[in-house]
């Protein structure tokens, strides 16, 4: 391997999540201490900062805000869901990413992002390889949905899933607090992959969570789920349900967006959610008093209930794509992979092609979800338990979250 | 004073908070180490478990398990909304709480909650006296919506407060993460005053919070509200606003249940709720992605937040509740008196008279609220701020919530 020296680029891209900074702050720190790498460069909003030359120059943030990165949560470059384009279509964008990257001498790209962010990363890690301009591109993962393939979870999925799995506990608590009793329906993120949902099981597990965790993972019978909630409220005076947002009918509709013949009436679901709707099915089916939550952004962004073990991976994972990139390592995306030392859990970090990583969806197992498809069986909780494990020392100021403020200083 | 032996009760009742278990745990703690105290009994949803002969015997929980409901939400005894009639049109009620009284030697009775709840505690102390029968009753505050009358602040408020900002936190570092903008409107609890509303303030004070703050205090204009979401929308591109769910128009109607001009075709309010239907508004006006998040049950019970302050001061209450009962006082409720010491905050608890509390409401002084009526002023951060302060060092198992688990033994 020869030494590559020349400046990088961080960027950020699609959902954020609790811990996306501490990725980008592994990266950064990393970056602004190897002496193959010149100068530490941020993109504004994702690769959108790359094509309008928003850079922000790193090296002149107060490293003790740059550490503040590792706690709060959100993009602290700001995201962008910018869809770049197939070069052999359109190849104007890697142009000007090109014109950029020579512009700073930028030899090493680092993504932050889930499957859209990776196909991004993909396409200009090719486009970069065909045209003959080193550069070393590496993603680094970031999903509250969990859903990438090749890595046993994703940074920011266990944050999501302590703040889920905590939030159930306690609205667990509140929701049969009188004796007259109630149906408690909590909405939770994840279009296609249930992994967020099933994080509620966790609560459930710990002999206070919900009743009924559906995932879309199988297929929706509004039938069934009516049932299913009346059978438990009769018995128990309550029932708590979870369901993902993303789930859908056998036809695929999505239930959120399809009329229920409970909602027919109005069934405008944009306006109060799938939450919502499920708990006006549930009135008029049982007459319970019902309540309809939906975790919305809270859940994604929810840094004061972190993993400490998600907020050390998301880091680690920063270091390892500029450690790789340095040592000679292209192309490929940042994974963790499970092992045990000594009884106890252990993530290490392991390298996947980015072209096997793009647009590739990993979803819960079916043998993770029971038979009836309405709950989590044993072999999730293993798998998720341990992810959730740990207390973040969270800087405060009066009691309140402090958290990182970036000069974010352009780049000349 | 004469000394009065016998047992007490403890009942909790209306809407739960964070820490109405740290006052329930102040009385019963308390009175099972007093020896004018000779049995400690925890009634079973409220007053209604008087009624029904439903008490738990709190002197045969764990002793470790009871401490646990200081870091416990939502009323652990089980709570009720139950309305209790005017004796003097019908006594069944009285009767049948006088004949339980005898049945146990109840000499103590700890009523914890707010407005309603301090009505019922009023009414059952004020019949007792009127009978003759030798009772000492004596209110413990609690409600979020920190609207007694008489008191400095009602315990359980701050730790909501605290939820509330935090969370504003969070979510103004998500909604505005993408370059193309977004109105983000979230609900917020109080019907009928607008303390929990104005907390949303604490986190504008520190740089990230609502850029519009509406309560039920001022008249609510929708075209004045859309004009100002235009504005600010405009000039940076987000805004944030945090509403009440008690804002009204100036004839006192509800905005959730109104139908606005924006919403006319469909105003399914009761759905969505409030924050969805703003939303909706904000989204025809100006074209603005748009977001509605209710915090709903979630700023009620997110003990992961608890303010310490508020923890301890819940104790207190409920220990200078049976302190001042076994001293002799009777017929009121324990409240707060602000402080200073040291230039520092300082709570001392004082002694209201029920028949004072009962049924009045403490409303956000005008002159807290700013003249557009869309924001709070510097006093009622200075007023809000000390309160929320200090972390409480949470029970935990597994990285989620250890809490309190009572085996409820009937008393005999």
């Amino acid at each position: 391997m020869s030494e590559l020296k020349g400046a990088c680029i961080i960027g950020q891209s699609g959902g954020p999540t609790s811990v996306i900074n501490a990725s980008a702050y592994g990266v950064i720190d990393t970056a602004l201490h190897n002496p193959s790498i010149t100068r530490v460069l941020g993109a504004e909003h994702g690769i959108k900062g790359v094509l309008n030359d928003r850079l922000f120059d790193m090296g002149k943030e107060d490293p003790k805000e740059l550490e503040l990165l590792k706690y709060t949560p959100s993009s602290a470059l700001g995201s962008c869901r910018y869809k770049i384009a197939d070069p052999d279509v359109d190849d104007t964008d890697y142009k000007r990413i090109l014109e950029i990257f020579k512009k700073y001498d930028v030899r090493y790209f680092f993504y932050n992002g889930g499957n859209d962010s990776m196909d991004t990363c993909n396409k200009i890690s090719k486009y970069m390889q065909k045209v003959g301009y080193e550069c070393r591109v590496m993603g680094v993962p970031k999903t509250i949905d969990n859903d990438l393939y090749g890595t046993d979870h994703c940074p920011g999925y266990a944050s999501a899933a302590k703040y889920i799995a905590t939030s159930c506990m306690e609205v667990y608590q509140d929701a049969r607090v009188y004796d007259t009793g109630m149906v408690c329906i909590i909405e939770i993120m994840g279009r296609h992959a249930g992994w967020l949902a099933a994080s509620a099981g966790l609560a459930t597990e710990f002999g206070a969570g919900p009743d009924l965790i559906y995932l879309p993972e199988t297929n929706f019978d509004l039938e069934k789920f009516l049932s299913d909630v009346e059978r438990i409220y009769k018995e128990k005076g309550n029932c708590m349900v979870a369901v993902s947002e993303g789930i859908h009918y056998a036809d695929g509709s999505f239930v959120s967006e399809a009329k229920t013949s409970a909602t027919d009436g109005f069934g405008h679901a944009q306006l109060g959610g799938l939450a919502a709707l499920l708990a006006n099915a549930v009135k008029e089916r049982t007459g319970a008093k019902v309540r309809g939550i939906e975790l919305s952004l809270l859940q994604r962004c929810g840094a004061h209930l972190a993993s400490e073990t998600d907020i050390e991976e998301s880091y680690m994972a920063g270091k390892a794509a500029v450690e790789n990139a340095v040592n000679g390592i292209t192309d490929k995306m940042v994974g963790f992979e499970r092992g045990v030392q000594g009884g106890k859990y252990l993530c290490k970090t392991k390298l996947l092609s980015l072209s096997e990583v793009a647009n590739t969806e990993k979803k819960v197992p079916r043998e993770w979800i029971n038979a009836e498809g309405n709950g989590v069986q044993k072999a999730f909780i293993d798998y998720c338990l341990p992810l959730i494990q740990g207390e973040p020392n969270l800087p405060k100021q009066e009691s309140l979250p402090r958290f990182a403020k970036l000069k974010k200083v352009l780049a000349k």
